[in-house]
């Protein structure tokens, strides 16, 4: 009996979530950015599990998730570090680290999670189990193109130094390795699967910058040189982002700059290979994950529309209307679906890739970013 | 009261483990060869959490996770397939579904397994939630090499044919391409991690024969034909698993059959780029997740030992001896530990991948093939 009141007791304090078992691979959270909630859905049931609010600024949100796939750590705009616990359904703590963050990261082994600052400048460093601050690496800039790399490290750029830094925290306090002539204002940037390249894109000046991070000391390396801003003739309505680069066999898609169009680059050489016309100006150019598609959405007022191109002939071979402010989509982690935010229709709509066929909506208020938690599992997502 | 007296049925119901919430990102199975069990264990504790029993003959297995990382399809040589809970910690279907298998695959949306089978030969397809027969597809040969493909699809080899088939799933019957010449006595196969090139390994004749998936008619492509067991002046001890290729940023390394060596192969052109000397003959040679270093393991009498090869100066860099009898390595999704199951000392050793540092060990029965949850996400794993 005694095993038995103990029992009651523990259910007792549960949710009644919690009472489930609960598997955590197929599961991912859609940022409400009106409502500053996010919510829980299950890729395999198509469906929306719970919504959980109270995570401040979500406009320009993002997360990342822990190595056992249970708790989200979500970057807010008004500098607020939210740990959601996606098994119970609940906020596990929040702290507001700063006035105006851009984005995160976490490291390999899952505990650190640091977070980059416009306004101050500068990075933190949090213990990604009770979110104190484990460092503060002041930039005197505002710090964009927050990326892990292996090894424990974080990698991240100054919009106005043009440096790149190395933070690596392998030995407890971070040792810096800072890069210099990066470019002019870089503006975002990505780091490839496997760790190894590190891509800026630069708003203050033509082309993009690349480190190869296995080089004893890393140097920038020009990309594009002659191709960016610097010859727009249109109106930039929205910067890309490089997040949304994607990665197919052989070469990087990257959302041009203000024009109509994406640019194929060999991912050995960093020389361009092809370019592709679209519907409007690309906003994310994502790599189905076995990389034999790449679809593509626009900028306002093009944002209703998605591109399929294939990566084999660079042609668009499907475009389709999913609705009004198309600001996202996220894979499943083989491919073989797609999810996709209609920000303005409050809803996300499940694709077929291979018949694209539409499988699914589901109501969600205003959604813009989608994460699967198998990102747990990714360098540099 | 109601609710709760509803409460307490439904707790008496569960078994301790899963009264606990449970996150699966970051859990494994280890194969207990000898006892016919799995262990469960936890990469972020680094610790067995339970034993599960009654999986029959578990020489020679492996397993594929479903979509949500909660179950486990365990392959046995007995051609016995057993579906593992791996939150309630129980066996939750089992089916003997042939005399002798010798491998299974899951379908990208997790909805079918598929097992190979030397006796009878062949390839049946089961459904992942019921274990029900979904198709069964003879061969008239020992069938190997199975392996999953994007878009439901299936790919395997005909040891005695030298045929490899296609089945495709997309629309319920499978639609069979067979394409022939693929060489004498195909012993094993790989897939890609993108699904696009499927290589199988001859043990009749020298060389291997890669398949370019995306093609509309794939044809076979010889890969280093010149090379092989032909040549052969050693026994081989054991023929090199092909699962062990691995894929670093732009080239293959390959166990070499017999010789004390791996080859590296551009992945692109499928021609060597060079060699690599080793400890003795290679068994598994295996990419950290980042691809910048590949830990080989060898063949009987030499299976103490492990070499860490650079895989830009394709230089061993570290060499040390687990124990008696190392089998198996797995590394953490992001790559900053490896797990490696050393069969004769009854243990499963943990270390760091960058300092080389041990970190735990941690006791099982001859443990064998290590298989992380992360595999949920990736093609041909």
């Amino acid at each position: 009996m005694k095993q038995l009141a103990l029992g009651i007791v523990a259910l007792m304090m549960m949710t009644p979530a919690n009472a489930d078992p609960t598997a955590t691979g197929d599961l991912g959270l859609v940022i409400e950015r009106a409502k500053g909630s996010v919510l829980l859905v299950d890729q395999s049931d198509r469906a929306a599990l719970a919504r959980i609010e109270g995570l401040g600024d979500l406009s320009h949100a993002s997360l990342v998730y822990s190595p056992d796939e249970r708790f989200a750590y979500v970057f807010g705009r008004d500098g607020g570090l939210t740990k959601v616990d996606i098994v119970t359904r609940q906020i596990a703590n929040r702290v507001v680290q700063a006035g105006n963050a851009i984005g995160g990261a976490i490291s390999d082994d899952g505990q650190l999670v640091a977070v980059s600052n416009y306004e101050p400048g500068g990075v933190r460093v949090f213990d990604a189990d009770t979110l104190e601050l484990v460092a503060d690496i002041p930039t005197d800039s505002k710090t964009i193109g927050l990326v892990d790399a292996p090894g424990r490290r974080f990698v991240f750029s100054m919009w106005d130094t043009g440096e790149t830094w190395i933070a690596d925290f392998a030995n407890g306090a971070p040792e810096i390795t800072k890069i210099t002539d990066m470019g002019k204002n870089p503006y975002d940037a990505l780091i490839t699967a496997n760790g190894r390249t590190y891509i800026t894109g630069l708003f203050g000046e033509d082309g993009l910058t690349a480190l190869d991070l296995w080089a004893d000391n890393p140097k920038p390396i020009r990309v594009l040189p002659g191709y960016g801003r610097g010859q727009e003739e249109m109106p930039v309505y929205k910067m890309p982002h490089l997040e949304g680069w994607a990665l197919t066999d052989r070469e990087f898609v990257l959302p041009a700059v203000g024009h109509h169009e994406v640019l194929w680059i060999d991912a050995e050489t960093l020389t361009e290979t092809g370019r592709t016309q679209t519907h409007g100006q690309p906003v994310f150019a994502m790599a189905r994950p076995d990389g034999r598609q790449v679809w593509v959405n626009f900028a306002h007022p093009l944002n209703d529309t998605i591109q399929v191109i294939d990566s084999v002939s660079k042609q668009v071979i499907h475009e389709f209307s999913p609705g009004p402010a198309v600001l996202h989509m996220e894979f499943t982690a083989r491919g073989h679906e797609v999810w996709i935010s209609v920000r303005d229709a409050n809803k996300v709509v499940v694709y077929d890739t291979h018949s694209f066929e539409k499988l699914r909506e589901i109501a969600a208020d205003s959604p813009s970013g989608i994460f699967f938690t198998a990102r747990a599992h990714r360098t540099g997502l």
